[in-house]
């Protein structure tokens, strides 16, 4: 792999390069709107190859000097969205404290009257470890699933950097299981998450074996793998296809997260799980949701065949044409597709039934 | 999408257009071989991209030019592999005809003695419905399956383009399926392929319920899809990655099948059936298998979301930084995991038993 960072410097000018050891120049292409997509969600890739994501191409300096306005901007933005989502979906917004930690429960109409037949679902948001809410990004994610599921959703305000540092965020997310395990089974509990708040459902779980605490009964990671510091095609075929940031001098991908994990051993399992079988092995029945244009595919598929070959219970989503956190966008047919496909798993998994409202393909669960 | 064909003509060249309705101006950029790859893999990969594949970059007319020497170049590559295969899989081969339809019977030492615990699966080779046999491509899947699954596979000389046109595999298909039936019950049936063989297993579902037969139960859609001419996001990426055919004038890509299907309606859901609700709903438990690095990557993910959408049992799997059709390379530790996955998938869903020898992880299944 000697010759790797000497391609990946080439890779910036115009002219193909012959390969060396495996590394494929990519001449430029056109990539089309992909026609599987449902008319809205083809709008959709429109708007975003147009207006691009104003953070992709900055460096963490750049992040650092600007990272009030990302913060209050992402904020401004989830605000909006969710009081939209309110209006579809049946929920309660309680703002609490378990085990210390600042939480949004979010309680939807749809739970059973049955105290046995609650389920808990922890929700871990987005951000890269430096930007997002619970009550912002979380509750983008907690209020359609808890109302799907009619599960109890907890968003959690767990510690992000630069102001906090691995692993304080896995931490907080214990210090909520563990509240969690004094009112419910560990099997009635599941833990899910979008992005940084994917990647940290599973550094929560390779935490929790650290903890000898009893594993939930089913976990999700969405729009993440296993390997924090995410490589693998698609982290280059993705850079390429949304312009985003350019490699560094070693052929490596930067990440805005190192502002949280400063210089951390990512081979280590509690940063990075896919790289401990025996961790793996104790994994929780695990959900992937994923996008062909996004640059965590390969990441996902990589930590979805190390569960599968350990014989773990696993199941992988990919959704056609669409890119990081799709799902988010709740509007989408594409979008409500993957919110079906969590239901189904969290009940099946932690062994309920969902709300009578659940299968109507068009209609949104639940709604007011 | 007007502006679409222009911008694919102006792919070819260097410089970056600016985007229109939503087609992406891919810029060129390296992609080195995936690091989560195991050494094996990483080797293989390196010498794809140095050799490339030799038909490739042919178009449909030079394919028939030189047919005759793709079909017997092919074969001997397959035979070499084969007589390898034979060494470390304790199978016995039968050429037989089932329905009038010559198969290669492939009989594992490991089946179980007991006629109720026998399973029947019916391989469907791949070769862009143009090249490869029963005996050649067919076998490099089929001899590894039976050994893992303990399972009688069929493999199945069906009729292939130019000198046949659509549905003649179909219909061979239906004759041995329906042979099948007469010995054993659909729910102990299976039936998969890949590549142009996962095309014709789908297309064969669709063939057994216009026929009004029984479903099997189980189909393995390896390396293909439901749409038969496939498209979307990785048919673009993988055409510049593997610097293959290059579009049509109307933004579409040529694909060798069109010698096979030649005028067909590729909406018909004789021939797609991906676009048939009604017929998605009628599909037994579906296995996916593909990889990050295959053309068809789009298309099996847009069928496996459409089954679970359908609530229908489908199973999806990823193999990161690999291509098209890569598990027959049996040698590679990822091939061994992909027929772990399809043994377990099919002896699930068959209702059977694996071989004692299969669980193990490292050595070949029932050696010799």
């Amino acid at each position: 792999m000697s010759a790797l960072p000497l391609c990946m410097l080439l890779a910036a000018g115009a002219h193909a390069e012959a390969p060396a050891e495996g590394v494929r120049q990519v001449p430029s292409f056109a990539l089309p709107v992909s026609p599987y997509l449902s008319p809205q969600a083809q709008e959709s890739v429109r708007s975003a190859v147009i207006h691009g994501d104003p953070t992709a191409k900055l460096d963490n300096a750049a992040v650092l000097a600007q990272l009030d306005s990302i913060r209050k901007g992402t904020d401004q933005w989830a605000y909006g969205e969710i009081a939209e989502l309110r209006k579809r979906f049946a929920v309660e917004l309680h703002h609490e404290t378990w085990g210390g930690i600042p939480v949004v429960r979010v309680q939807p109409r749809s739970a059973p009257a049955d105290p046995a037949n609650q389920r808990l679902l922890i929700e871990l948001h987005g951000g890269a470890f430096v930007f997002g809410r619970a009550d912002s990004l979380g509750l983008l994610e907690a209020i359609p699933v808890a109302a799907m599921t009619g599960m109890t959703v907890l968003a959690v305000e767990y510690r992000q950097g630069p102001e906090h540092r691995f692993p304080a965020a896995s931490e907080d997310v214990a210090a909520v299981y563990r509240a969690a395990l004094a009112r419910l089974p560990a099997a009635h509990i599941g833990i899910f998450g979008c992005s940084a708040g994917g990647v940290l459902t599973g550094e929560s779980l390779a935490w929790f074996a650290k903890e000898k605490l009893p594993m939930p009964g089913a976990a999700g990671l969405f729009c993440a793998g296993g390997d924090a510091r995410y490589g693998g095609d698609s982290r280059y075929v993705m850079a390429a296809i949304n312009d985003a940031l350019l490699p560094h001098a070693d052929g490596t991908l930067p990440i805005m997260e190192d502002l949280y994990y400063g210089d951390v051993d990512f081979r280590d399992p509690l940063v990075s799980p896919v790289f401990s079988e025996p961790l793996l092995a104790q994994f929780p029945p695990t959900l992937f949701i994923t996008g062909t244009r996004a640059a965590e595919l390969s990441n996902v598929s990589y930590m979805h065949s190390r569960l599968v070959d350990l014989e773990r219970v696993s199941d992988l989503h990919v959704w056609e044409g669409l890119g990081h956190a799709f799902h988010l966008d709740a509007k989408l047919p594409e979008s409500q597709q993957a919110y079906r496909v969590m239901a189904r798993f969290f009940a099946k998994h932690l062994g309920t039934a969902l709300p009578a409202s659940h299968p109507a393909p068009a209609a949104a669960a639940a709604p007011r």
